[in-house]
Formats: structure tokens, sequence, C-alpha cells
């Protein structure tokens, strides 16, 4: 009942602050044979590190992985997993020497200083300490051995939404997502939210975001009824990032609005001779049970509290103060959770394809 | 990593099928010496059980909950908890005898019969099987328990969409939610909602809702950081409900469209000397952790797919077919669905509770 | 971490005291369309019931099994296993009426009477209540479920000892287990026990006993290395039932005396190209991982406290008082401990060979 | 269900091989505000490296232990935990480079090369990979933090049995343990043994060993009925360390061959008002709970496999060949299981008492 691990046949357990000497994750249950080297890990770190562009904080972390254990050179020259665990490391390198004796008996809002007080009696207040959006580097290095475990597996994520600005469904163009800071699919959106984006980071604010992830060609029969539905274990894993408040499993909130004879996906014989769904509706689960469509999930991310503006708060003396947090930010943190968005989904899908695996063969 | 089972110190394992002779659940780590008997049960399971009123299944279960193990009576006469588990039974009875020959190799649209067959290759068809919302009945006794171990804590449901029909907040009233067959706190949303759902049960449809659920006077310090975060396990505890699509925490995805001075809950002291919230967009949790506001989840339900228009479907063997599912229905299975969602957060807070006295003591 | 669950994959949560209307088990993640009715689980119960002996307690209990869910009858008519929770339960019959109030507040010696006042402040005192060896009973039901999994596995236990008199191993014949009330493998030995045991019961007395269990024909491969040795979990397993103190694998503590050379199995080719040990001394696992030899497991039971002859102790308000246990007895608890160990074994080796598939594969 | 991982509330993940970097280990679930530095733990680790005295293998590890997460200093200086993930690890610095290719195919008797080739497909031949003793440096770190949780319970072991040889437990003295390099509670038995094991060492073979842990002032109450017996759990925890074979608690074996009044321990009212037991052949656990008695595990180390006489074995690709291990021996593996074993006992104690706080408060 770890509380810094998820998964359980694919098992991954998350350490570290922002602060301290390293950030790290050992991954249990990783089965052998698997090719695995550090720069197959490293690409995804490379699209979730910081200071990539002006639109996300300025800390520079090169994010460089270091695989630690559970890999060897096969008698072909090529490194492969063992089987055991696989631990994984990357080192803090610009923890900027700061004052902080400001924030540190302050409570900031919004940010979870006064609940780890509260609960701990003791929190590490550098950085974000254990609550830094730092931890989440080490999903996106687990979530890169878990895509070698569904190498047909096809998982992308988008930027859809920021702040109230959402694309046009129909620019959908997965191709575009590279092409700009945001992730963002729609061309014309990326534009506009660089021009919004520039104004909230030139006035210290930052705003929301909603974040899609599709992955395509999962195999039937991935999840299972009851606590252990697919939809379940996906809303836990992307519930669970940071400054996270809201999923949806296909369409969502939407569902609650249409009628059964709107919602329910109709379904045809493909040419293949295996059955096709008219639509997808359902995001690709029935039942908690993967069908074959692509898995469709979205997550809204708050915006950080980490702002320019003073708001009113308390000490942990008793005294109210207003407080501003000054330093680096993320106008819009949510751009980084892209590729988290993603490892969370790998990770859930590798977990589900195991157990999928044991209780009912292959 | 049972699918049957949710929690960990405070862990229900739920059995049972729809046509089967009975459902069941087990609730092992419940604490000693709570007073508790089929009576503080029972009340729950009322107001969740089927053919109250003409907008549910017709279908007539007197849902008499059964203690089997895990309470004795004590000296002073009153029987309560011992520390061993606790095995609740509910006996099936109205299984209506029915030829289900139509649907048995025909897949329903929306159901989960395609994906049961794939991953397991045989399904109990009579009436939904273990997919039935039967299930969500020992949800309801387990959530009892539960309320039992947080005395303190008031944890009440409300359903506050219908279709496209939201209620209006500013009507809000907890006291109007028993007086109608929708556990709507809007009197006038529900005069609507009874007209709406009159059309909808007539025509043999169905409608999605959204349901939202508060719980008051929790203790601050539940839940954890990262894996643990409270807002995951709630996300995991109402997704699990049977055609639960989506879940919210505070103010959901309504926070994508925030700035940060808007979304952050300031913080002043007071009256009694300890720092109080100015607004709850949180939903009572912070960082993972309670902070003492209420907390609040919404959940979205799909519209059943139990419809009398027929749709196109396939059947096993790949042929295509039209399908409609005769029979009794619930035009919105939502409604049914407050009670569970209630339970689910109890389950999920008495857990947290326990969890947290282990880790951090009381 | 539900403390009335064991194994993962293939989990299963027993529940009910000694004295209440039943006692029963859920068994989670049986893989689907395994063939399984009552009959199939009975066999096993009748070789663990009571009052088969004058050696065993004369409590009469028929032990009849009922399965409440989890199986239905396919379109071939026979009734199998559909992936879902296999529920399990045993009626009480033969809670014989009787004033507990002497034992009620006084702690037997050897018994958990204080250690459960100690931990719970409430223990259910009727017959030993939930730490009675009623318990077993829904193990060797949930074992004979886990034996459908591995149909090729042969699971045999035998008593190899009962107080201080061992069998002859050179006598060892599986054929003997059934023709003496002991589950003895050796003819003589059944022999001189009866007469051994016939005094230890007449005076009121009983005696500890050791368990052998084998299991043939294991696949290689079980097993993890580490914390998932198979060792491990059998040790655990064993550990678990009632009055257990002392388990051994393959020579166990035998294994201390010996000199690397004679310990280590030596292998050789075998007639079909397989490796093969020459010895067995390992009891069939290396490294955590069975290697395709029998496996062995030996376990020591502890006598029964429950003895007819004073004992010095205390009650529950610090008076000191003898204690003598009146009522029925077990003169050699160990005998029916036998059908439990292979349960047990049987039950960790489905587990594993769900694992084993899930983490690497057919 | 993570093979590497053990403990649930307190709960250790174990990573790293004999020849890679580093090994390490993740403590999860350590309470905040415990004083804890990297001093803390490497006397421990010290007890425990190899190359201490010629009968241990002369592999050279300072082990030194780095601390990379979970702890902070304090306002009044002091280093103290913070409720995260404790990250520790330890470089490897004395990996041999030699050539390996004579072992690479060869399955060595009494090692897990076969299953885990079998298993996996794929072995880290390297100094044993994952299977060496050097993983239980980082349980002897993770037990250093469980000691923290527990300071007033005092836990120690001892070496009882080395090959053939017992001590003389009247001779029994805990001073004595330091004195010599067996940690031999009796110093004519450890005179006796260092003759006898240069003989061992001299001509290359190995012995295994017996140890009994010791664990005092434990809290009444830890454990719980069922499969969370503290037997069950010491059990699981001592039979995971490699190349142990067998674990009894109390009398153990020896239960088997007593009568009942014999084995039960009796009780009498203390000086303190409290119950005392006048003797514990049940090592301190009744019912699977503990009674306040000194808490008594012991567990056989078979002799390492690592011997320099040839022994029959075959090839990976089915060749008959004699093998024959070169290199750096523990001649008795089992005297660096000494301080696992008090380890393995901390942490298992650890993470009840944390269970037992959550499950039925203090």
């Amino acid at each position: 009942m770890s509380h810094n691990s998820f998964g359980h046949l694919f098992r991954v357990t998350t350490w570290g602050e922002s602060h301290g000497p390293a950030i790290g994750c050992v991954v249990d249950g990783c089965p052998p044979l698997i090719p695995l080297s550090e720069v197959d890990i490293q690409g995804f770190m490379d699209k979730r590190k910081p200071g990539q562009s002006r639109f996300t904080t300025q800390r520079r972390e090169p994010d460089e992985v270091k695989i630690l254990s559970g890999v060897m050179v096969d008698e072909d020259g090529v490194q492969k997993t063992t089987g055991t665990p696989i631990s994984l490391m990357v080192q803090n390198t610009d923890q900027r020497s700061k004052d902080y004796s400001e924030i540190k008996d302050r409570y900031r809002p919004g940010h979870a200083d006064y609940t780890y007080i509260a609960k701990y009696g003791i929190r590490d207040y550098r950085g974000g300490g254990r609550s830094s959006a730092r931890e989440t580097a080490m999903r996106v290095a687990a979530g890169a051995v878990a895509r070698k475990i569904l190498p047909q597996v096809t998982i992308r994520a988008a930027l859809v939404q920021v702040g109230p600005h959402k694309i046009n469904r129909a620019n959908w163009n997965w191709a575009e997502v590279d092409n700009n800071p945001f992730f963002c699919p729609d061309a014309e959106a990326a534009e506009q939210w660089a021009t919004y984006l520039d104004e909230v980071r030139k006035s210290g604010s930052s705003v929301g975001a909603v974040i899609e992830v599709v992955a395509e060609n999962v195999p039937v029969g991935l999840g299972a009824p009851i606590y252990g539905k697919l939809d379940t274990d996906l809303s836990a894993a992307l519930m669970s990032i940071n400054a996270v408040k809201g999923v949806e499993i296909g369409n969502g909130f939407e569902a609650a609005t249409l009628s059964g004879e709107e919602n329910a996906d109709e379904m045809r014989m493909g040419d293949d001779g295996e059955p096709v769904f008219l639509t997808n509706n359902s995001g690709g689960i029935l039942g908690g049970i993967s069908n074959g469509d692509p898995i469709v999930a979205r997550f809204a991310v708050k915006p950080t509290s980490s702002i320019l503006t003073e708001r009113k708060s308390v000490t942990r003396t008793g005294e109210e103060v207003d407080v501003m947090t000054k330093g680096r930010h993320d106008p819009c943190v949510g751009i980084r959770a892209v590729p988290v968005g993603e490892a969370m989904v790998a990770c859930t899908l590798a977990d589900h394809f195991l157990r999928h695996r044991g209780q009912v063969g292959d």
C-alpha cells in the first residue's frame, strides 16, 4: 500500500525531491529480453524537460537518465532487460541557491504547504520538495519502459485547451503537435495560444489546460470488470499527476447529456471479419475492458498557484499575511503534462497487459 | 491485485451476479468495538434498491442485508464489530425467469457483452451477470460500515444534472433531496425532470446524469502525495461504478479555464484560531491531502444502453443484426448511482483515515 | 493489505467464526472456462471435516460447500468458471449450545485469548471465534479450486511425525495415506500412532505433529527472485495455518548441517533431452524459482492448547486462576492439517502460475 | 505484487545486481520527524559487509550508504525524515574484472543459474547478478530505518549452529556476539568454530548455519489473525533471504514433539499488575499477535554452492560438464546472514506496528 508506487505486475516506485541530489524510480515487473538503453528513454525525457520555450519554467535541467540496474548486454551485443528491477536516476543540477526563509513558514495559497505541515509536521519547502512537478520526470522515464512492452500500441497526447481556449477539433493534425511549443494539434490554435500565453506570462499569472491522450492498436481484453476497470486505473493514473482535478474517458461528461441511442456505439462486421464499432463514444472501453478501438482519455490541469500577484494567506504560527511566489514559473504547467499523461497511460496499459496475460492467458 | 476488491486497510471485496442465488461482500479491516447491526446498513440499501419509483427499473428486490460474520453482542448487549472480516449477503429474489436466447449470442451495443466474450470466452448473460448494477448494492452495504468509522463526517450526494438539464445551484437545498425520486437538491429542477424523464421512459430511451458527492467535517491530513492522493483514490472509487465515464474533484474541468489568481483558495485565520479557506475550488484537497474543507466530487454516468430502439450490432458468430433490449429498464440509471457514489466516498475516506493513522499516528 | 486474504492474481479471502451462522471465502482471479461444481470441492472438504475418527474433535459438521457465484452452465451443459469471483459458503450446524461464562474472561494458556483482547478489546470466545480451526475449511475449499488451474500437478500431503514419533521414510507408500485415520504413509507407524494417540486422548492431553506436502509435475519457472521466492510464499502460506510454528523447504534445517558438496543437487541430461537433478535437497526450488523437481515442504503444528489438565492463567480483570478446557478436542490437531497444507500449497502454486504467465508469458 | 518489495505500510523495494554500478532501495512509508542520517545506517552496514575476517568472502566493498531523498535538516539542525520515500544507494566498487565465459553457459549446481534461464531466458551471470548476497546489503540499510520506528525494541541475532556444531545454550552471552567473527553468543563454541571453519575454508568447501533472532520489548498487539499472523510475515521475511530453507518461531519444530501441557505457556500476574508468561515456547506470538514476550525466530541457511570441488552439471546447450566455482567465497554464508536476519525482523515489526496503529488506533 505504498503511496509512492503504482501498478501491480508492472510496478513503478518514484522517489526524490526537487532540491535533493537526485530523483529516481524503480520499475519492477518489466518482462525480460526487451532491448532497452538510455537513449530509448531520453527522447521522452527531453519532451518534458523544463526550459525549452518561454512558456515553461526557466529551470534548466538536462534530465539525463541513467539505468542503474535490470539490464545487461546479451551475446548479440544488445542491452536487454533481465526481468529484475530497473533503477533509473536523474541528477538534480539546477537547484538554484535561494533564500527560502520567506516561504518556509508561509502557506502559499493553492499549494500543498498547509496540508503537508498538517499531516507530517514537516515539509521540504525548497522548490516544492516532493510535491514539485520534478517527480513527473520519473513517470516519463517509466513510461518509456512501459511502451517497450506494447510496441504495437501508439500512445500520443496533445494539449486541447489552454485557459478558456479550446482547439478546433476539425483542425486536428498529429503532425502539428511537434511544430509548436504547446503540443497543440491545431496549428491555428497554437498561434493564438502563443499570443495569449505571452500575456499570461508577462502578467506573472498562470492558466489551466486540458490534455487528451489517445492510445491506438490496444489489444482487445485489457482491463477487468468492477474495481479493475481499465477506466478506473487510467483515471487513477492521470489523477495522480500533480494539479490534475478532472478525468474523462471517451466522451466523458458529455455522455451525461446524451440519450442511450446517441451514446451506445453500434457495431458491424469489418472487412477483416472482426467486429468494428461505428463510433467511439466509449473511448475504447466497454465494461472496463478494452474493445480494440482507440483509448481516449482527457484530464484537466489547474493553473499553477505560483503567481506574481499577492494572495491572502496565513503563516504556520497563525499570522495573516499576503503571499506572492517569486522565482521561476510555468505560466501553463499543463504543457509539460502532455508527455506525463502519455507516460501514465503507457504504464497503465503495460500493467493491464501483463495482468490480462496472467489471468486469462494469451 | 484482486479485481474485485478495493481499499487497503479498509478493504471491500464484492461477489455475485445478477441472476445467481445471492450477492455479497466481505469488509476486511474494520476496527473493532464499533456498534453495527443490520439496521444500520438497511437504510442505505433501501435508498438504492430498485423499483421505488417509475423512474428506475421495475425489478423488485427487497435487498435485505444479512451480517454473517465479524460481529458479536458485547456484555452490554450491543452488537459490535470484533476486528474480524464482516461478511454481508443479500439474496437475489426477483430473477425473473425469461428467455435469454435472444441476447445470448448478440452483443448489445454499449454493453460489455463483446468485451467479456473477447476476454473470458464466456459470459453470464442473464440480467447482465457480473456487470449488472446489482453489484453496487454491496458497495452501499460496505459504505454503511465505512460511515461508522468516521461518525463525525457527513457524506451526502445529489443528482445535479439529468441529460442536458442541470440544477440551478442557487436553489440547492439538501432537505429537498429526500422529497423527490431523483435525489435532486433543487425542487424546481426536480419537477422539470419528472416531466422530462416520463417522456424518456415512455419512449423506451434513456439519459445520462451527473452526481455530486459532498463530505463535510473530514479531518485534515487524509490522503498522501503522489500515487496515494486522495483525489486519485476518490477518482478510482467513483470511476469503478458501472457506466461512469468522468470524475471531477472541486471545480474539476472548470479549473482549466481559470487563472492562478482565480483558482487558488486564499486563507485567513478563523475565529477558532485555525486557518480557514475563503473559497473551495480545490474540493477540500491540496497536494492530495484533505485540508478540512468539504470534499466535493462529481461523476458522470452514461445513459444505460438498454433501450427499446433497435441498434446495429453483430452476433458472436459474426452475423450483422439489429438489437433491442426488452425487459425492465432504468431510464436514468444515474438516479440509483447517488447512494452508490456516497458509499464509494465513505469507503475511500475510511480507508485513508486508517492509513493516515497508521503512518503518522493520531 | 487485507489480513484475511492471501495470494495476488489468485486471491482468496476467508471470513467467518466458529459459532456464527456460516463461514465462507471469495476466490478472486480464477481463470474462466474451468469446469467447476460443488462435487469437485466436496471431496477435499470431507478429508478435513471433523468427527471422522476418534482421533479428531467430535464436533459434527457436514461441511457442505455451496458455490454462490462465479460459475455458469455453458452451452454444453457443463458448469464452468466465468472469471468473476467465486463465493463459497458452508453453514455452521453443530454449534453446540454451551455455557461460555467460564472461559469468557479467562485466558486459556496457549490460546489467542489474551492477545485478541489486548489488540481488539473484544473477542468472540465461542468455540475459538475467528481463531478456530474451522477457518481452515475454507482454505481447503479454495485449494480445490486452485488445483483446477494446474490439473497436471499432483499435490499430496502426509503426516510424518506425531509427537516424538516419526515415520520410517523407507516405508513411505502414498497408497497407505488413505488407509489410516492419520494420513500416515507408513503402515507400521500408523499402528503405533493409534495406540499412542489413544493414550493421549484418554488422558485429555494433546500432541504436536509434522506434515509433509509434495507437489509433483510443477512447471519450471514458477516463483521469482528476492521477495517473491516460491519458498517465501509457500512458507507464508503454511505458517498462516493456525498452530503452525515451523516451515521447511527441501531438506530445510538439515541443510544447515551439510557441506556445499553434499547439499548442491547435481545435474545431468535426461533421456528426454532436458536437464535432470540427481538429488532434490532443494525441494524443487532454486533461487526462489521452481526447477521441475517435486516441491517438498514440511510444517510443524504445535499441540492444541485445549487440554483437560489445569494450567495456570489469569483473568481479564487480573485474577490468577487455573484453567482447564472442557468440551470437544482434537488430541492431535495436526491430523486435520494435512488437507489444509495441501490446499495452501495448491493456492500458492496457482497464484505463482498466473503471476509467471503474466510476467514472462507462457 | 511487486517481486522486489516487501511490507505494506512500511514498504521496502530493493534493486541492483552484484556487478552493476550500484545497488539501492526505496523505503516508502517511514513516518515523518524521525532523526535519520547516514551514520545511523552505516553501523549496521559495516556488520554485514564482506571481507571482515577470513571466514567471509574476500570481496572488498566499503558499502558506504548514501541517503538520496526523504530527509531534510529541520530548524533545530537535525536531519529528519519527512514522510516521503527514502532512497538509499551503495556504489559497487570491487566488481573484480574477470573472465566469466566459463560459467556463462554452465549451470552451477545449487545456484539459480538453471532456473533463471528457464524462467527469463537471460541472466546476469556476473557475480551472481540479482541473486547475489549483495542484495541483502540494502535489507540491512532498510532495517536500520525500521529500527528507528520502534526505538524501544531491541533486535539482536546470533549464529547458533555452524554445520553440525551447535552452541551450548547455557553459555549464551549477548556480549560475546561482538567478540568473535561469527556473531556467536557462546565463547567456547566460537573457538571450536574457528578451527572447524578454517578447515572448511582451506578445503574450498562450505557449510550451512542456523541464526536466531530475538526482539525484546515488542509491544503487545502487533500482528493479526489468519493471513496477517506475525509468524507468517516473519517467516516470509526470513525465508526471502537467499539460501534460507527453514524458519521456526518460538520452539518451532520442537513443538511437534511436546504435549499440550508442556507447550502452552502458563500465565501469572506480574509485579506491575500486567499478565506475565512463565515460559516462552510461543516465541512471543499467540494467535498471530505479539504477546509482549521476546519474539524468537530461527532460520536455516544452506551452505553456499560456490565450492572448489567439481560437481556434475550441464550447459545451456545440453552438454554434460563438471563445474567448479573459482574466485572469492563465503565458507559459511550464514555468518553474514546474522545482521540480515535482524534487519528483516526489524522491517516486519515496523510494518506491523504501523498496520496495528492504523487498524486499531494507538
